[in-house]
């Protein structure tokens, strides 16, 4: 509403001063401000400042105005295309919060900046690092529980906790949680692969926002978070002297991500491969998702799953993950998971993604400049559809039934955290036991109005479950039965 | 704030072209309308628009503004009648979701649309279906939990759930729960009364916003979900040529609730009643809250109550659910609730509610333009009363002292819905063990500034518990000790 | 975004009036006032209260216009004083609820009304009452569950719950929890001290939103809630005729805290000290901080905690208590806390405070006008420093390191409620098992870029845990190794 609360005024001193033409509003705006020359003591510059602050502000803020300007973007009829639907990320929608020659660290907004539909998902965020070989990426905390997955490449993992230091090795598809307050550092050990991290972060002090604190560091780059006391506290609290503090925090510092050396890279290696926990007993620091046996699998894909009966640190955290590796041709779903929300990458692979969306389908149905604030009982569904490509992020909302399609030269693999995991139930709408095949034959006459042998027929035509073979080359017309 | 936003440069672009008037916000404005006429290309039929846009959103957000004009609508000094309190929802402010000849979903707005005040249970949904004699009910599931309630009726209710389907018949008083992204269906089975379900709904996915997924359905009312997936991907999930796949949603339905015919009805009804509940093990898929011993019950009314003890579906959603049934005459209260948010239907008869609040008190207590954003303590109350007939619903905050009169010639039947309903305690303010008498003398004394004897003597004198006798005819005075 | 949807249109008509001068808001709005009198009809007292409705928002708001103005107040680069970082409340910053010749109740507004940054503990609230001695302060009860703590004084509490009333002594240090919607009441036994008592309020029915509910009262001051409902509801409920209820409910009383009798004083004072608790079975009602075991004890200073397993009526609350008792001339820390807030009062004495905080830093990192929504990852840190004195309340968010210095002639003690409790883990950043004396060698060298040796040294100096001898005097320079 905050966007139309400009708007709305902005407009009627548009009005006022006479003009209602039709071009965008930044135009439109900076015209007016032309227009406005005349008058005395008049500065085109700060006009045309206002303009660009709330032509910015309108994009950032483009689906609280829907009700006022019908959805942007639409290229078809019934189909919301990548770039204007709210739940595919792609690699422009990433902050990047750390760039250095030897790696980085971007992070998507909170969910909510991009469309208030994830608002159920609005404080938890979602966050890459990437590491080239034989880097150190400088120990830091975090006011967030995180849950980690290595989704390429192979590291040393150290966690500071309850006074105690736990190193393990890391590798391609183990899943780590970090509690939030742990101290932790990391080195890509390998000599030629970047290790790239996916992290779900749950902020523990303002939600949906989180912050890395650097102990090490110095007066910059990363500044560590003791150089923010006076000296006098520092010299007190480490019972050290001022120029020896001096000599420690007032280096400009090389990054979060630096080159280490060979024989720096070899001692923080010599870790056990997934060593012993010590933090919560006798359960294990981390666990592989490729090792999992795979709850749903034949020639066209396997799906991994691990929940808190695999691990149990996700307990507390209502957070399961999985994995679905589609093979080239093959496709998945459609299926919608009945509580979860999906917040799910792309590791692997190319493909395609579409989603059926009841919401998207309200808001464009609106006429312009309808006040309806909330649609009738979702009676129609918009396709929202995407490429995937390797890095892509989607969400996929509770309920909403949708497919991902591999290539067909390419294995598409996803990896995805689930949000709400507890009771989650995936409910297949194709294949063996689709929910249709459940229906009473009177259920189902009624409902599709057809004859119940025939829509029987049909949703027992396909013999495979989950995973199915996919619709071919270019995603063009294939008839199977 | 963000009503204010708008009206603050609204009003001032008004000051500034030199009127003030008296008249509403909306006759001011569209008054501004005309005395623009006279500027070059001035369109006032956009800006009457304007002003209905910036009334609309007025009217909804009322109490936003309620700093910077005063509680409008308020008749009398301390008394908030139906159409300007908060707590009160009628006909009119329910959205109506499906209309047809067989039936209809009616649902209130997110509470907070309302009202600020219900902020606590923005995240909750409340629904009523009714469903004419011999019909079915499309199935379809919803991003949801939900606690249905059957207020009129004989129904069958089928669910699918992890690959099973149940069905079992229900009767006026059943409770059941529906876990979200359950595919569900109903038919009316009887040959003359109509089905009323009260369904309260926890969104899952987007806090305060659900949505109904169809999967039965066509190209229109409803539209099946699958509509929304491209052809070749239904060809290739369904393993299914596309003139099949046309004829089967390719067609415009007849809409959610629709006639079914004798036979169909007949075969859908052979269900044991109250069957087994074959998701949760041994326990029964529903509750019949009549069927419950009334945990208060007199000559003016009995109280009916069903929390997870009774139905261990509830247990996670920290939901109970009660009945009052006040005799003709009768009353109940008043009492508070300790820490539960109570979302009431009134079932049958008419009757009259009052309740002591004093966050209205503290609204109305301010001066016009006053910027107190935070009341002192309440040391004030002011009276929410409303007539009550049969489909009203009352959101009853935790700690507000309220009581519920029948009227003299029907019993007054509410069903209410529990929030945050873990230990939870309900306290009676007169009556036997009233929680005055459980003061010490010197506590009455300095409280109430009599002699404890004398206040004592009046927390004394009503022997009845919870429900008491009415006060009668008109709700006019009468004398009783 | 909702203060600048204000400004933005507001600058707009300035600058289509052709003023843009770089006065304060204020100054140029009411400039701006005059400059618009040779209009026709122009109220110039109009558009001055315009100007200060505006401008007052500002105030309340400024962390909202932080990106559209940049961060106010800073007196030097690198320190946020006590007056501009929102961590710290002080006298000022209090409302105040109820203030007699008798005592007093004062409440923190709701914590994002300072700073969106306190997100995280919005829906908690923190009250101070203060009772002179010999007097009783009115029976009521809150849609809130509370922790109290007896910051000073003796005094007898009263809970009524459950059909029953429990009273026992209460005296400095002790801990109750009173469940919402419990009838409360209290008296100051002592002939000389005020009884002062801390809470921490976690409302049930509007998040974030609490209120007093008085029944013992009159017509006004307070009013009971009694009085809000109609006579002939009333004469029903409580079976007693119109004129003894006008006796009882048409007095103007004295206020909530109100002078007792010794008589009465004496008789409500028979109760066993933390008498036996009668809700939960056999645990006691209160427990008392002072008379656990420190968990952190040397010359400079002792640590108090009191959770769940010391406390059970804690549980659900997922709150734990501590006590800081530091000595003349100590410092407690610098440490965080992995996952708790910390809510912070200074019981007694006074000191110093300084805490790193990313948030600030990114805040007054950016640019004038900059639109840069989300800082990139947190390299560098602010000093949030402050005075404390006695009264004085700190927000200590999760992850951040701080230090309490108490001062040179007094203890410095310093009570806090822990929010969000279950699993925090207080990280020690200097002293003894200081967490960067459990990173490896190599992790230090590459972290610090300096000799692993010469780091050590460093953190291995302070042969002390948790607390230390502070900076001396005047907190200035003081080397001591």
């Amino acid at each position: 509403m905050t966007m139309r609360a400009i708007v709305v005024p902005f407009l009627f001193c548009l009005v006022f001063v006479a003009l209602g033409t039709k071009e965008s509003e930044l135009k439109r705006c900076k015209h007016q401000c032309k227009t406005l020359q005349q008058m005395p003591e008049y500065q085109e510059e700060k006009c045309n400042e206002m303009c660009e602050k709330l032509y910015h502000s309108e994009k950032q803020k483009e689906e609280e105005i829907s009700s006022f300007f019908p959805y942007k973007g639409r290229e078809e009829e019934g189909e919301v295309e990548r770039e204007n639907n709210p739940y595919v990320f792609d690699e422009h929608h990433f902050i990047t919060g750390v760039e250095t020659q030897h790696g980085r660290v971007r992070a998507l907004p909170k969910f909510t900046e991009r469309s208030k539909l994830l608002k159920g998902i609005e404080n938890y965020r979602f966050e890459i690092l990437e590491a080239n070989p034989k880097t150190f990426v400088v120990p830091n905390h975090w006011d967030a529980d995180a849950v980690l997955f290595v989704a390429q490449g192979r590291g040393t993992l150290s966690l500071v906790r309850k006074g105690k230091r736990n190193s393990f090795n890391i590798e391609r598809g183990d899943i780590i949680r970090v509690c939030a307050g742990t101290t932790a550092y990391l080195i890509n050990r390998d000599n030629n692969e970047n290790l790239r991290i996916h992290k779900l972060l749950i902020p523990v002090s303002t939600p949906g926002q989180f912050q890395h604190f650097f102990g090490p560091g110095g007066r910059e780059n990363p500044e560590s978070f003791y150089s923010a006391f006076s000296s006098e506290i520092l010299e007190a609290a480490l019972n050290t002297r001022r120029d020896k503090l001096q000599r420690l925090l007032g280096q400009e510092r090389e990054g979060v991500i630096i080159k280490a050396s060979e024989e720096q890279i070899r001692v923080m290696s010599k870790h056990e491969e997934g060593g012993i926990w010590p933090f919560g007993g006798e359960s294990k620091g981390s666990v592989n998702i490729y090792r999992q046996r795979p709850v749903q699998s034949n020639q066209y894909g396997q799906f991994y799953e691990v929940d808190d009966s695999h691990y149990k640190q996700l307990g507390d955290l209502d957070i399961s993950l999985n994995l679905a590796n589609i093979t080239q041709g093959g496709m998945l779903g459609p299926i919608y998971s009945s509580r979860s929300t999906n917040i799910a990458v792309v590791v692997d692979g190319e493909g395609y993604f579409e989603m059926a969306c009841p919401h998207l389908a309200s808001e464009s149905g609106r006429q312009q400049g309808s006040e309806e604030r909330e649609p009738r009982i979702g009676l129609s569904y918009q396709k929202v559809s995407s490429k995937l490509r390797r890095g892509m992020v989607l969400a996929i909302p509770a309920g909403h039934p949708f497919v991902a399609v591999a290539s067909t030269n390419q294995n598409l693999q996803i990896f995805g955290f689930n949000i709400n995991a507890r009771d989650n139930e995936i409910v297949p709408l194709a294949g063996r036991n689709n929910v249709m095949s459940q229906l009473e034959r009177e259920a189902l006459e009624l409902g599709f109005g057809l004859p119940a042998r025939e829509v029987e027929q049909i949703f027992r035509s396909q013999q495979e479950e989950f995973f199915f073979q996919g619709p071919g080359g270019q995603w063009s017309g294939r008839a199977a039965a």
